[in-house]
């Protein structure tokens, strides 16, 4: 029964890591697309979210299998759940590569980045794809010293998003409302992407030792008071 | 056991309405604190959402106990597992109360709501209160009628989300970039607070019919290409 269920343990980790490795190629071609004004790439990742909606869905349909006919208990059950909640996180990350996507497609032929920010949103996108690889490593391997690379990431997007605001609302900021607009839309994906992550690898790092890893220091709020949450 | 199993289902269903009415004590103050500018009760709004996020973590915990202990399986199980996912979407609206709480304070002594948008925003406070007061009554009674009024409320405060985008992307528009930016945000956060009020009526109806409710139409998008998504 225990390497019967063992091996049901490995086919959830296998699958966490198969969609955590779709999410990082999604917001890789999103944040192309969206650097780039890639019309077809956008239509590309609108066009593949269902796939990660749907091997989400079938890992949701696994783990309540698992529960109904394993009926799993302590540390064991305490990882069925937690992979369900994994996949929501992940399914999460996956829509929001398809909103970059979709605000790319929105603005086309026109470019979706505002004037002046089109270095912080390649940095943003750089950032995001790295946490997302990261995050398939993560569980790939249980590796946990790579959570810090997470979490390190996730700061530097905060930090991005703040110097968004900032842009926007200093004296030099010469953006239309729609401008304004989509600079705070897509500002707030990509800082939401790194958020997700960092829930997953919370709960990775909580199965393997029992303890929630200490957040580190908040970032101090400017604009946006949310970006500390997750 | 089946009568000590409905008992405890008795119990996660007074938990989910509890945590429920909770969300719909913060939504009312929080959208009463953001129109009248009222920092103290935007203060309580932020020191009390600990409250849900506890009493979800319990519910949570219960629910991993029930799952330990009573090993449910067939319908039981999906309730239980259901439960726990209502419970994140219930904690998340708190999460979105304390959001336009937030911006109430940081705000202050300056309206929080830009120029020309007060009764838009006033409206999407209403609703988004009745949504989370019918969410109460659809967990509480069960009745799945309730349900239609959630979709009802959603599909209005999509309207005017996009009514917001309108606003501000129109000739008329004479908000700075900070009015810009705080409409955008509080517009999504009013929109994302329904979404997840819609999502867990889904599971409800899920849980009582075997069904999914099919989708009412999807509103057209206008600028923020994501108000469709739960």
């Amino acid at each position: 029964m225990r390497a019967v269920f063992h091996q049901t343990l490995e086919d959830v980790q296998g699958r966490l890591v198969e969609i955590a490795d779709l999410v990082a190629v999604a917001m890789d071609k999103a944040t192309r697309a969206f650097s780039s004004s890639d019309v077809g790439l956008a239509e590309e990742v609108i066009a593949e979210d269902h796939i990660i909606d749907e091997k989400c869905l079938d890992l949701d349909e696994l783990t309540i299998e698992i529960l109904a006919r394993q009926q799993p208990v302590a540390r064991d059950l305490r990882i069925v759940v937690a992979a369900l909640r994994m996949s929501a996180s992940l399914e999460r990350m996956g829509d929001i590569a398809e909103h970059i996507a979709q605000l790319t497609r929105m603005r086309f032929p026109e470019r979706a980045i505002p004037k002046g920010l089109k270095g912080t949103f390649r940095k943003m996108g750089e950032l995001d794809v790295e946490v997302a690889r990261r995050l398939a490593d993560l569980l790939r391997t249980q590796d946990l010293s790579i959570a810090d690379d997470i979490r390190n990431g996730d700061d530097a997007l905060d930090e991005l998003h703040l110097s968004v605001f900032e842009k926007v609302l200093s004296d030099s900021w010469r953006g239309e409302a729609a401008a304004t607009v989509d600079a705070t839309l897509a500002s707030r994906y990509h800082e939401r992407f790194a958020d997700h992550a960092v829930s997953v690898a919370k709960k990775v790092i909580y199965l393997a030792t029992g303890e929630w890893e200490v957040p580190t220091d908040a970032v101090p709020v400017v604009v946006d008071p949310t970006i500390t949450r997750d």
